[in-house]
């Protein structure tokens, strides 16, 4: 019997029309057969955010072999939950979000819609990667990513990943990259976040920009500086969020009433 | 000289009119200076999300001895950014997020407006705390939550927490508490997500709902054990989301190009 050829779930934050999520498929191409769920259109920084106020809907935009597009009302994580709900024949064998436009190391994780495609993929079991890549223009060039998203890809698929374990993989904008490096979440914050302007018809109205500030920026085994010296930063990432280490210290606390 | 009050700035993911706030800022009465700056309506389910696409204003709704509320067009994640950036006078010693109409506890974290509130507060180096009612009625009662919420907002500001942590508090929908339990994130999954409606004009659309089912209901530690149990669970929360402990064995991977 022929063996069946993986599943792939995709989706991304910067809708079903963005470059990146159409170069992943172009990248991914015999990998295994694809089902995109996608936003309608941009829903960068959605995070995890789920819509819970009004009804969501999809619709199939078109089908070639091996290759199923859906696009989604709903935000990125609303696609992976509706794509497992409504339209994979079976299981996914891979949730991959991406490949995004623009940088989702270090604390952008918290904000990023791409990883949030990722984050409820690993939620639901199955292994899932994050693509991202540090340029956001529109017409970024993907191709120096594609060999390296093929093979990240068919190493998750032979190898697996531990439960509730995924991957945010990070791509410096450059012709070539000097390797992969396994890299620890950045320690850092956005700052000067707000560009304020004056409404024609009166008051201010405020647009989200900011520069990041990384807090170690020496620091070798961090995605952002593996990103800055040129490699792919590939930072594996988990669902359990507890802080496990001060849960001592808080057992000392005096919360009796 | 007097020393000066604690300032405390106050967000949620229901809105500026939802109880859960309002009885938040009454059981919060005289501990600190507040400032509140809450989205303009619900945003339940709105994670870490950020507004990127478009620009966002906020308005004084009402100040009175001691606070001060605005209503924000944008996410939570927004709300604590433009209130850190355009109407705080000094730098917050706390930034709370709720009281949430709803369970926050175990992979909910993911998806909550409310945590989205407080992982950027704990994202810009301030002591941070969201609060959560497993009832999310509108009018739900919140009088048995006030005096534990008022405990553990003096005990963190009297004792700080670490770097990168914060709390994710919820509790259960009783009349009383057995007492406060230190607790880690529960494993479980959202599932059967989406309840499927016929549109009039023809089309299928999604309501997103489901049912939580609890990997392991017997683990003592865990939040969704302690507030079936009838405790106040106190789940440490922390920013860095690396899983460490697969760090070794994807560096034996085969990502060589």
């Amino acid at each position: 019997m022929k063996k069946e050829k993986p599943l792939i779930l995709l989706s991304n934050d910067d809708g079903v029309e963005a470059k990146g999520l159409n170069e992943l498929i172009r990248g991914l191409s015999g990998v295994g057969e694809m089902i995109v769920m996608a936003p309608d259109g941009p829903r960068s920084g959605a995070s995890g955010a789920i819509t819970s106020e009004r009804p969501v809907r999809y619709y199939k935009e078109r089908e070639e072999e091996g290759l199923t597009v859906y696009k989604c009302t709903g935000t990125p994580v609303d696609c992976v939950k509706l794509a497992l709900h409504a339209v994979v024949p079976r299981r996914p064998d891979l949730v991959i979000g991406g490949i995004n436009h623009g940088d989702n190391s270090s604390v952008n994780v918290h904000y990023s819609g791409t990883m949030g495609v990722v984050i409820e993929g690993c939620l639901k079991g199955i292994p899932s990667v994050g693509y991202s890549l540090c340029n956001h223009h529109a017409d970024a060039d993907f191709d120096p990513l594609l060999p390296y998203v093929r093979r990240i890809t068919e190493q998750v698929l032979e190898r697996g990943l531990p439960s509730g374990i995924c991957l945010n993989v990070n791509f410096p904008d450059r012709p070539t990259f000097k390797g992969v490096r396994i890299c620890r979440q950045t320690a850092g914050a956005w700052v000067n976040e707000w560009k304020r302007s004056l409404h024609p018809r009166g008051g201010d109205y405020f647009w989200l920009i900011g520069e990041y500030d990384n807090h170690e920026p020496e620091a070798e085994d961090s995605d952002h500086w593996a990103l800055g010296q040129g490699y792919v930063a590939v930072t594996p990432t988990q669902i359990d969020v507890t802080a496990y280490g001060v849960m001592d210290e808080l057992k000392n606390w005096n919360l009796k009433i």
